[in-house]
């Protein structure tokens, strides 16, 4: 079914709309529209007004440049958290995904990007100067790189290596290895490679 | 990943706000909302109202309850179509994929859902009554039944039949051309096509 001849041009605007957003087809938008229409008024504006306060009223961490409600935010305020370690990430999820581990109790830096000359990122497009002025302060003993395991993600951490090098920091990076659950058998070879040559003690394993 | 730790009630409002629309868990939900929170604040708030005013202004048609800008549809307002031949559909998704096909020049009644006892849907909660009101006034020679052909369909079918037979108006259905089970909006445009040009006697139907 092509989404054509609308009976109205404004469900034929909402439902432009949202095909805009990513994975959204025509026919998908269709459907979340007239489920949105068959609601109550007051639950349709409060779907809107969340979507709009959010664009309109949320603020970057003045800090670790993570999505906030106010200019400092949580983990950055938090004086329980170990502030002389800053995880370097490329975007929010991946905070809420290494948050959601509670492994880490240090601090973050987000990047909002990764270098890629491919999509025309450089580093200023991201947030490398205000982590350079972060570690210049000299308030940060640590920095771990969590980026993707991806061609970028290598660049963009070997171009913040090169800059913080001389520094008294040490830099990390995220293990890399065989993931819990895998397979030997089904594992990549690279992977496989350097998980044998990085081959940890079995007493560290157990922890 | 599950989807906690939000760095922001905000995010988190926005976020459950999408994920109550059917379809879009929580994830996709993260992935639309920080989406929409790269793009500028015109173009969400553009989104923002599309869907807000499409709830709090969209009419529905007082002559075929179709969705309407205005009091009568464009279709229900068209003199070029055959406003004798009214086409009874379960909702508006069906009244696109017909006219799609380009093989009906008649009017629609939508009912705005099938009965459906099993979820507590009678005749008197959909539009059947303003059917009957529209059947009675003598301006109709024939009612097309175009319901999904699940048992629900057919129910509605029949109940509408049973009301209406005794009086002078042919009673039709779509060719079953339709396979037995499939919805309506998913069948190919050229099926749903010959289906409406080869409608039945719905007598013949149940014979």
């Amino acid at each position: 079914m092509t989404i054509e001849n609308f009976p109205s041009k404004l469900l034929e605007n909402a439902v432009n709309e949202f095909a805009k957003l990513p994975g959204i087809g025509k026919k998908t938008a269709l459907r979340l529209v007239l489920h949105l229409l068959k609601k109550d008024i007051g639950e349709v504006q409060r779907f809107s007004r969340a979507v709009t306060q959010l664009r309109e009223e949320v603020k970057h961490c003045r800090i670790c440049r993570n999505i906030s409600d106010s200019d400092i935010c949580n983990i950055c305020s938090n004086p329980s958290r170990d502030h002389r370690m800053v995880c370097v990430v490329e975007n929010i999820r991946d905070v809420m995904s290494i948050e959601n581990t509670q492994q880490y109790r240090g601090v973050y830096h987000v990047l909002g990007g990764i270098i890629s000359p491919m999509d025309g990122i450089g580093p200023a497009d991201i947030e490398i100067d205000s982590l350079l002025e972060r570690i210049e302060k000299g308030e940060t003993d640590e920095v771990i790189f969590a980026l993707s395991t991806t061609m970028e993600g290598d660049s963009t951490n070997f171009y913040i290596f090169k800059k913080i090098k001389g520094r008294h920091v040490k830099i990390t990076t995220l293990a890399r290895g065989v993931s819990i659950g895998d397979e030997i058998e089904y594992t990549d070879e690279v992977t496989l490679g350097r998980s044998i040559v990085n081959r940890m003690l079995f007493e560290n394993f157990l922890g």
